[in-house]
C-alpha cells in the first residue's frame, strides 16, 4: 500500500477528542450567555452562489474565497469555451457569517420577527496564506440584532459579549476592556483636524492600524494615502488632549465636534449608549476611546473592540452597521453585531491557564475486564452505573492489567474499576485511583455516590 | 439595487431558529449518549485532499464528490495546459466521516490510544440530485470503535444507539428495533443455496434493495446478475425456513451452515455478541435476521440497522468493517461503527409529536419597554432577572405594546413583563400570559420564582 499523506490540508485542522473538548467548554458558555440575552441560533450552508459572495469583501477578499467547481455537462460546457476562475465556478465557501445573515434576513422578511436577535456559530473559509494563528477554516461567533436603530441594541450586545469574558474566567475589572467609539465621532475629529471630507474612509484604514504598526507607521502611511502633513500633527494633537474617563472624554468630544452634526450626534449616541449599560455586565469594562478606528468600511454608528489584559490584538469586536444587511433586501435593514474571536479566546484561555482540569463529557471511570469468565458481571456493573447518569468506560478487551490502564492513562480517565473473582462474590469493586495509585474496594453503592461526588 | 436569489443553493438548507433548536435537542441527546459510554469527539476540516477522497466510494461516489478549484498561479498553470476535472481542482467536500476517520486513525497513531472510541457529527457533501429528502449537504452523527475484535465493541455501539432513541421518547420495546445479521451468516447461506462464490458480494448489492424493491424485484435483480434461477429459488425457501426468535434462528443457521467455516464462525460471533448486550438497553430490541443485507461492500462481521415502528426504511445502521480503516495506516485496524440518520430521525420525531413543547434555549420572558423614562428601569429588572440564570429577551424600542407582544409571539415566548410608571413606584412587575390573555401584578421575588418554575 504507497503511503498517502496523512496530514490535514494546509490551513486546516484536525482536533483531537481534547481539542474538540476544549473548543465545546468555550462554545456552550458563549451559547448559554447568548441565549440568556435572547439571541435565537441560525445556521447556513457551507456553500454559496459565487454572486452572493463576490464583491462584498472588496477586491482582496474576492481573491480569497474557495470557489466549488461546476460538474458533468454543465463543467465540460465551460472547458470547451474560454475557461476561467468565473465561468468553472458558480458556487463557493462561506466567507463570514454578515454575508448570510443579510441573505437570510432579505429571503425570509415574511417569516422573521421585525427584530432578529441571531446567534450563529460555525467555520468560515478563506484561502489565505497559512500562518501561525491564520487558518483557512476558522470558527466565528456571531450576534447581531437586525432591525433596530436603538442604543439599546448596543448595550445587549455588550453586556452578553462581557458576561462571556466573566465566565470565561476574566473575573476582574481589568481583565479586559472593551474599547468603544463611534464612525462618526473619529470622522468629525478628521474633520476638525483638517483632514480632507473624501480621504476619511482612508485615512480609517490607516489609524485601525495604530496597535500593529505604531505612531510612526501611521503617520507614513496617512502622507502615503495623501492626508496633508499640518492634518496629521492636528489630528495626533487633538488626540493627545482628550482627558481620561468616559464622562470627561465626551464632555471633551461634545465641545470639540459642537460645529459638526454628525460629530454631535453621534457623541449624544455614545452617551445613550453608555447610560443603557449603567450597572450592566460591561459598565466596569467600558472606556471611550477616540482613537479606536476599526477597518471595516461599512461601520455607520458606535464600534468597540475587547481586548485581554496582557495580549496583543483584539479578541473580538463589531459595532452597528446600517447599510449592509440591506443589500439583498433592497431596502436599508439597521443592525449592530459582534463577532467572538474564538481562536484568540482559546489561546488566551490555554496560556493564562483557565480551561478546567475536567473538561466536560470525559468520563468519570474505566470499567477493566478481568478475564473472559468476569465479563457478564462488569457489563451488568456499567449498565448499572451508567443507568444512575455516571459517563464509563468499558475496556473491551480483558487481560492485563497494564494494557488497560495505560488506555485509561492515555485517556486522561483517573478511575479504573476493577471487578475479579473475589470481588464478584463479596459483591464489591476495586477503585483503582490511576493519579495517586491508591487502591480502595468498596460496595456498589458507595461506588456509586464516589463517582457521583468527583462529578 | 437589482433583486438577487436570496434562496439558499439548491441541495442546502438554511436553518431558521426553530430548526437549529431541534436539531440541538436531537444531537445533545446523541452527544449526552455517547459521552455516556466513554466515545470522545471529534472533529476534521471541511475539506480533504482529492486523494484522500477519490477511489474510496465507487465510481459512482467519486462523481458525486464537490471539488473545490486550485488558485491563482496554480489554476493559471493548468487553464493553460489541457484543463480537467482532475487538474482543476486539488481538494474536496468531506463526503463522509469514515474515511476521515482512518486518515485521522493513521496521522496520529502514537497520540491516540490503542483502542480509539470517537464519535463525530459534522456536515457531508454529495452532489446528488437533490429530492425530497434527500441533501447536497447534511449531516452524520457517527460513532465508532478503532482497534478491537472483540465483540464487546459491537455490544457498545448497540445499546449506546439503542439509549440514543430511548431518550428520544421511543420507549415501548415494540417502537424500533435493531435487524442484526453477519456478512458471513448471508454469505454462508448463499453458498449453502448454490450462489457462486463470486457472485456474493453482487448478490448482496440485490438483497439490499428488498425494502425497496420487493421480492420479485429482487429476484429479477439477482437473475440481471446471472445468479443461477435455481440458486435464487433455493436461497428463498433457505430464507422462509427461517424461525421466529434469536435463540432459535441462531440453533438454525447452526446447522444449516455447519459445513462453512466462515459461516460457523460468523453465527458464534453472534452468539456471543447477544451475550455480551444480555439486560442491555438494546436487548429488547435485538432481532438476528438472516436477510439484513446492508449495501456497503466494506462489512467484514455483524451488521445491523434500526427502524422505527411506522417508517419505511432505516433510521442508521452499520457494522464491523476490519479493513477499511486502515487503508491509510498500510496495516489492518479493526473496526466497528454506527451512523444515526439525523435527517430522517427528525423527520421521525416530528410526524410522531415527539419534540418537547418547549425547546431548551427560548426565552422564558419578554421585556416590554413603556416608555424611554422607564427603559432604565425595566433595563435593571433584565438585569437582575438574567443574573438568576433565566433567559430574557427585551425588546429595543419603547412604545405601543401591540407591536411588543406580536414580537413575542412570532419568537413564541409565552410571557410579556410590563414596567409603566405605578408598577416601577409600587415595585411590581406586570406579567401577561400571551397564551391565554391572563394578566397579574407580582413583586420582584413573586416573579423569579414563577419564571424559575416554567423553566
Amino acid at each position: 500500500m504507497p503511503k498517502t499523506n496523512t496530514n490535514p490540508l494546509s490551513g486546516t485542522r484536525d482536533f483531537l477528542p481534547i481539542d474538540v473538548l476544549r473548543r465545546k467548554y468555550v462554545v456552550d458558555i458563549v451559547e448559554r450567555v447568548y441565549q440568556k440575552y435572547g439571541f435565537e441560533p441560525l445556521e447556513t450552508p457551507t456553500m454559496e452562489r459565487l454572486d452572493t459572495l463576490l464583491g462584498k469583501y472588496g477586491e482582496e477578499g474576492d481573491q480569497l474565497i474557495f470557489r466549488v467547481m461546476k460538474r458533468g455537462d454543465k463543467l465540460s460546457r465551460m472547458l470547451e469555451g474560454d475557461p476561467s476562475e468565473n465561468t468553472l465556478a458558480d458556487s463557493g465557501l462561506r466567507y463570514d457569517l454578515t454575508v448570510p445573515l443579510a441573505r437570510v434576513a432579505a429571503e425570509y422578511q415574511a417569516q422573521l420577527p421585525r427584530v432578529f436577535k441571531r446567534y450563529q456559530i460555525q467555520p468560515v473559509f478563506r484561502a489565505d496564506r497559512p500562518a501561525k494563528g491564520r487558518f483557512r477554516e476558522f470558527f466565528q461567533c456571531d450576534l447581531d440584532i437586525v432591525g433596530s436603530t436603538s442604543q439599546i441594541v448596543e448595550a445587549e450586545v455588550l453586556n452578553a459579549a462581557a458576561e462571556v469574558f466573566h465566565l470565561l474566567g476574566f473575573e476582574g475589572a481589568s481583565d479586559f476592556r472593551f474599547r468603544l467609539n463611534h464612525r462618526w465621532v473619529l470622522r468629525g475629529l478628521m474633520a476638525v483636524a483638517g483632514v480632507p471630507h473624501d480621504l476619511e474612509e482612508s485615512a480609517i484604514v490607516a489609524i485601525d492600524k495604530l496597535d500593529k504598526i505604531g505612531i510612526e507607521g501611521v503617520r507614513k502611511e496617512l502622507l502615503g494615502r495623501s492626508v496633508p502633513a499640518s492634518a496629521i500633527e492636528s489630528l495626533e494633537q487633538l488626540l493627545d488632549e482628550a482627558p481620561e474617563g468616559n464622562d470627561a472624554v465626551l464632555d471633551w468630544l461634545e465641545e470639540k465636534l459642537s460645529d459638526s452634526e454628525g460629530g454631535s450626534r453621534a457623541v449624544s449616541e455614545l452617551r445613550q449608549l453608555v447610560s443603557y449599560i449603567d450597572n450592566g455586565p460591561s459598565s466596569a469594562h467600558l472606556f471611550v476611546d477616540p482613537y479606536l478606528a476599526r477597518g471595516l468600511s461599512y461601520y455607520t454608528g458606535p464600534i468597540f473592540e475587547v481586548e485581554c489584559a496582557g495580549f496583543r490584538g483584539s479578541a473580538g469586536g463589531g459595532g452597528r452597521y446600517d447599510d449592509l444587511i440591506g443589500m439583498f433586501a433592497g431596502r436599508a435593514i439597521p443592525a449592530c453585531g459582534f463577532s467572538l474571536g474564538l481562536e484568540r479566546v482559546l489561546l488566551i484561555l490555554e496560556e493564562r491557564g483557565l480551561f478546567p482540569e475536567r473538561l466536560s463529557g470525559q468520563p468519570q471511570a474505566l470499567m477493566t475486564l478481568f478475564a473472559e469468565e468476569t465479563v457478564a458481571a462488569s457489563l451488568r456493573l456499567v449498565q448499572r452505573l451508567r443507568a444512575a447518569g455516571l459517563r464509563i468506560d468499558v475496556y473491551p478487551e480483558s487481560g492485563k492489567y497494564a494494557k488497560q490502564f495505560k488506555y485509561a492513562d492515555q485517556r486522561g480517565i483517573r478511575y479504573a474499576l476493577l471487578l475479579g473473582p473475589s470481588e464478584i462474590e463479596q459483591k464489591t469493586v476495586g477503585v483503582k485511583d490511576l493519579k495517586t495509585g491508591d487502591q480502595r474496594t468498596l460496595t456498589i453503592d458507595e461506588l456509586l455516590d464516589f463517582l457521583t461526588s468527583q462529578a
